[in-house]
């Protein structure tokens, strides 16, 4: 595809169409494992999701298309019954509905028999689009970074959470290749650690100079360490600009308002949900607390103890400096800039 | 002691001093495991102090005027050789200092003969006068709670940090015991996860209803979750009334600031050092990085990777809604309410 042109590339192949079967590779076993997961079906494409095999907005939405295209070789009714348990697997990133209604869009008025190939297809082109739209975006994010940036990043909006070379990420390491980034810190994120497992893992391989921080020091450095930007992804944005992502983005955006320091959002414009109003409508997915309460299994609390997950935030669009997607820039971040190049 | 006339008390013993030396639970391994380390020397106590075997400023000061009353067996040369190991063990908590002054003070003219026992009941008074003190700043501190209060707390101000009952989390447990507590949130604390393992241990000992968070959902709780107010402890208090403490306090002070959430710091005197002008002038200590890329020896993180450790940040005064110490609270938290109060 279109990414060996583009002088940064996917570090890793991590979402393999294989025309009968779709692999995945296992993210919560990142970095020490590399394993992929099988999926045959768009049960088993639901169920990857819903398990964080694989995570990341954009990336759940090429995976649901793919899934449907599992699920169009058994007809069309199976194929509307998969986009339903496709919706189900996780609540908040609005991409997996973008995927689904894709591909219902595309088997529209297409005979039962010529579903599959025109399924596959559509998913293909949601795929490559995916692709391209990261590559448009790292150009424009990149654009307003200043020369030797110091950035804060949270979670993972990198190769892994997309098809192509990431969102935030993208951004990041495309400025880096531009000689505008001198250092990344990227927040550990728990519970899930994406920071550091995932997104200090991508930089490592890319050879950008990156230093972890646990989600606690982000302040500290922001006072002391000279932090130019910080860049983060989306899973959901409302029409008002109001943007969800990771759980610990909300305090970010107001840690950089403190100490002037622009907070920028890379997402695609398949992350823009212009049914939903604003951000307080957005539906933020609370995991188990067990997820807080264990480190690969190994408890970090008390017998008994009890933990909120929420896993998303919300920052109000006033916080946001700007919002970078495929199609150019929203600056100011509010609802009137974002319908203009989103809507 | 006197914690036996107190309604609110110690959850464990943490600090058992046996005349020729001094046992240190070892919290490095709670909750899941009670193990004692016993000191003989002030070497000993010193090696503890680093490793964090004991951590918080108050005990840390406590158990270096035992430390003292150990050296002051071998004469007044290795009394005051002891007096500065013990004060490189950790830079940044100025306890540690006062306990080892009033020691030094205490040995001031009593013949060689007589250090062992004049040193020793110095060393107990210090103890003592620990205990009183967080009972002074509970009843001080709950006096300044609303009725139904939820309360965010970082790290562990608590019985562990103390001699006593605690700080933070001797305020809190106090309100709780008269009715103006429904609900505390202790934040995980990363790295050492003393939030998870201490802090909310001590909680469910004494049956305060606690819920977990991660470090980077403090933001959206108090957003979304009617928090009153955000109660930390300090490990040194300068004399313009900026506080330094844990990483992560600084951030949640500015979270607090833009919710309109009071923010209070809770501490003994002998936390204030008046020899530091302002915030800035106080040395962050900087651990290793691998403290960061392992959780109970498992790596989190890529091999060869790169973290930052500052173990403590520094909260401007303008962000402290008040300082409560046992001698009265400090409100507003500026260098003349300070000076007025503890100087």
């Amino acid at each position: 595809m279109s990414t060996r042109r583009f002088p940064v590339k996917d570090p890793i192949a991590h979402i393999l169409w294989e025309g009968d079967r779709l692999l995945v590779l296992d993210q919560r076993l990142l970095p020490r494992r590399i394993k992929y997961v099988s999926c045959r079906t768009a049960e088993d494409v639901a169920r990857a999701t819903k398990d964080m095999v694989l995570r990341g907005a954009p990336l759940i939405g090429v995976a649901a298309a793919y899934g449907m295209a599992l699920a169009s070789r058994h007809g069309r009714r199976e194929l509307e019954r998969a986009g339903r348990t496709l919706l189900r697997a996780r609540p908040t990133a609005v991409n997996l509905k973008h995927g689904i209604d894709a591909m219902l869009a595309a088997a529209e008025g297409v005979p039962e028999g010529r579903l599959p190939p025109a399924v596959e297809n559509a998913a293909r082109r949601f795929h490559r689009e995916d692709i391209a739209g990261n590559q448009r975006m790292a150009v424009l994010g990149a654009s307003l970074l200043k020369k030797d940036s110091r950035i804060i990043t949270h979670c993972n909006a990198g190769a892994l959470a997309t098809a192509g070379l990431g969102t935030a990420v993208g951004v990041i390491r495309y400025a880096h290749h531009l000689g505008k980034v001198t250092h990344v810190y990227p927040c550990e994120t728990r519970p899930y650690l994406q920071g550091s497992r995932l997104t200090l893992w991508e930089l490592m391989q890319s050879r950008v100079p990156a230093t972890l921080i646990t989600d606690n020091m982000a302040a500290h450095l922001m006072k002391t360490g000279g932090i130019d930007a910080v860049i983060v992804g989306s899973d959901r944005i409302a029409a008002n600009a109001d943007v969800c992502n990771k759980i610990g983005t909300y305090g970010l955006a107001i840690l950089a308002r403190h100490h002037g320091i622009p907070f920028y959002v890379v997402a695609p414009t398949t992350t823009v949900d212009v049914a939903t109003r604003d951000g307080s409508r957005i539906p933020i997915e609370e995991r188990s607390g067990a997820e807080v309460l264990r480190i690969f299994g190994r408890p970090i609390a008390p017998r008994g103890a009890r933990a909120h997950h929420f896993a998303f935030d919300v920052t109000p669009h006033q916080l946001v400096t700007a919002i970078v997607t495929e199609r150019g820039v929203v600056r100011p971040a509010d609802g009137r800039h974002l319908k203009r190049i989103a809507g």
